[in-house]
């Protein structure tokens, strides 16, 4: 394959999943979920001996679409940086996989799913799901596909938290791991921050209970409100103000409450745009999920613990110095515990006034950071 | 007054200063309030040659009750470490005023008051104000009261933004000014977070337009929305962190949308109790308010220049280092800008991990600064 380094096309597939009610996806609550589906996409091609394989696991409100071009939006995926021909994760190389998380809302099973013992889209029936719930049902596609060892589990944010329970719960079937932008366990502030998205969306009356599908309505104020709370998360104190700073739309104030500066329409874009593309029992749900995050919680609070049996994957934990959502000290203390496991970790904090959307953007040191990595993890590896 | 040092008590009074229609309040958008009240509470005696006259600007979402016992809440005053016998302000020495701010919902004309020339509550139709205006119906109260210079102008957050206009606007009208924790124009950021605030309050649909008083609804759900985003922003994330960290309120999960973290209840409870006791329609203005503010603006972005009158005036500059709000950079603008224009000026960054609502809480350091500069200048301006 493009051994002459000319540049070929993209292989892409993409497809749904679905699994036979014989085989439930188990959940950490004690429930299960039959008839679970899973959407993914893929770029590349799987080589002969199956281990050019990567999974990128997405953040919060992503998708299965991390390159190619996005079937909704129209837009390139959302790690086209990180992933393409000539790019760190080149399908000439990889057969690279993301999937959309369960309780999402891109063709997963999740909370506007039917549910199939009723008929009726689950909404709050839905399960309450984890992320080790998440990373339980992507091993369960990726052993559905034949594939025994991924080469490497990718992910930023959410996806960082994926990564380290992948490393956690099935560290034989991985080689390599990249956790971005992320953290071990949820912080207070960042529960507090999801409780008001989410009270933002409860208070809602169109949300009826969780169940506005069945209604026909949705309950798009109040997800707007709990994205713009959201977004402001994602930036830097300096991005906004190099940005926007108190920039005005028009020439001088209204004098009412339009939105007269720039970052209060930016804002209120985001949060209009958002409702057009997530469901709001989604972010209910993985919200939920992000917050009862916890690796140390079940070792005691030790959380080197939850990496014992990881000591043969090769890490890299990357951070951004102006991310104040998952500052560096969280992505010290997963090097400090991988360390004390005796795993190989790589450590980078990253200069950069982003703030968290950092690890989506065009970060030079990031990406040629995370290029050395993969090259170097191949070559132990023996891939080509 | 005590000269013996015996502890006497604290001469209080409180009262509604109503100004004549034909002394109305004009505003920096062109209008007028005519028929203006304001709620004001004070503790301390006037002296004789009226020169014992400190004035205290409140933040946001608080009132005239700096000290003493809060009518509705029958809790103490809100800057109670500050106000009282033998505090750094002191009814025995200081004549202690504190009004609650125009557009306010304490007592104060604002939307939630009778429109004089409609028999109706104002609503939407309350005019925009500014900090400035806040400050100008401050001084009508003030030179009413026959008080020409006061002792010392004091606020911390919103109170040092009127504190810095006060230095600006009425330079010959007082001796020392104090700003804690405070900005001389409002940040990118946090216009941001309150337009996150206005945005719920508008999205609930009690607000009804604004007109929620008339219809006999209250939008309680948008407003405590609002308050528990802002009240993110009042912490630091080491303060959350150390107050809650992942404690959860029984003994294990819900798995659910309960309030299973007890950071989670703490902010729930917050929202809930602030609908209580403050207006929605207030909360619109008085954050319109602080994102209309920025005092180099009139100048052509020259900070100094809102300062070049205010020489004669002793400043005392305190921010702390976990205030994430207004971070001590802010201070150092308004600190240098003060240089600039020749005036004198302390500062101090105080090491709290408390967040922005440190200037509240009892900060040792800050407390003993404040008497400290409250010393001095008396002793400059010859009182005992």
């Amino acid at each position: 394959m493009a051994e002459d380094g000319a540049h070929i096309a993209m292989v892409e597939d993409s497809g749904t999943w679905r699994f036979p009610a014989s085989a439930p996806l188990r959940l950490d609550s004690g429930g299960e979920i039959a008839g679970l589906e899973i959407a993914w996409r893929s770029f590349g091609t799987l080589n002969a001996d199956r281990s050019n394989a990567v999974l990128i696991c997405h953040a919060l409100t992503l998708d299965q679409h991390v390159a190619g071009t996005h079937p909704v939006s129209g837009k390139p995926g959302w790690w086209s940086l990180l992933v393409g021909p000539g790019k760190p994760l080149d399908p000439d190389r990889h057969f690279i996989l993301c999937a959309n998380v369960i309780g999402g809302c891109m063709g997963s099973t999740g909370p506007a799913s039917i549910n199939p013992a009723t008929g009726q889209p689950y909404g709050l029936s839905f399960p309450v799901i984890t992320i080790a719930d998440m990373v339980r049902a992507q091993a369960m596609l990726v052993e559905a596909m034949g594939i025994e060892t991924l080469f490497a589990v990718v992910g930023g944010s959410m996806g960082g938290m994926q990564v380290l329970q992948w490393a956690a719960d099935y560290p034989e079937r991985l080689f390599a791991a990249v956790c971005v932008a992320s953290a071990a366990r949820h912080s207070a502030q960042n529960i507090a921050f999801h409780e008001v998205g989410r009270q933002a969306i409860m208070a809602d009356p169109d949300w009826r209970g969780g169940d506005y599908v069945r209604a026909g309505v949705r309950p798009d104020k109040g997800l707007a409100v709990a994205r713009m709370a959201a977004h402001i998360t994602y930036l830097s104190e300096g991005a906004l103000q190099r940005k926007f700073g108190r920039e005005l739309r028009r020439d001088g104030l209204s004098w009412g409450f339009d939105a007269d500066f720039q970052v209060e329409s930016y804002l209120r874009y985001q949060g209009a745009s958002f409702v057009d593309r997530f469901d709001a029992n989604s972010y209910l749900y993985i919200t939920r999920a992000m917050d009862y995050f916890d690796m140390a919680a079940p070792h005691g609070g030790v959380l080197a613990e939850a990496f014992r049996k990881a000591r043969d994957v090769r890490f890299c934990v990357l951070s951004f110095t102006s991310d104040w959502l998952y500052p560096t000290p969280e992505s010290r203390d997963i090097v400090r515990a991988l360390n004390a496991a005796g795993a190989r970790a790589s450590f980078m904090e990253i200069e950069s006034d982003k703030g968290h959307d950092a690890f989506l953007l065009d970060e030079p040191v990031m990406l040629s950071a995370l290029r050395g990595f993969f090259e170097a993890a191949a070559a132990a590896r023996g891939l080509k």
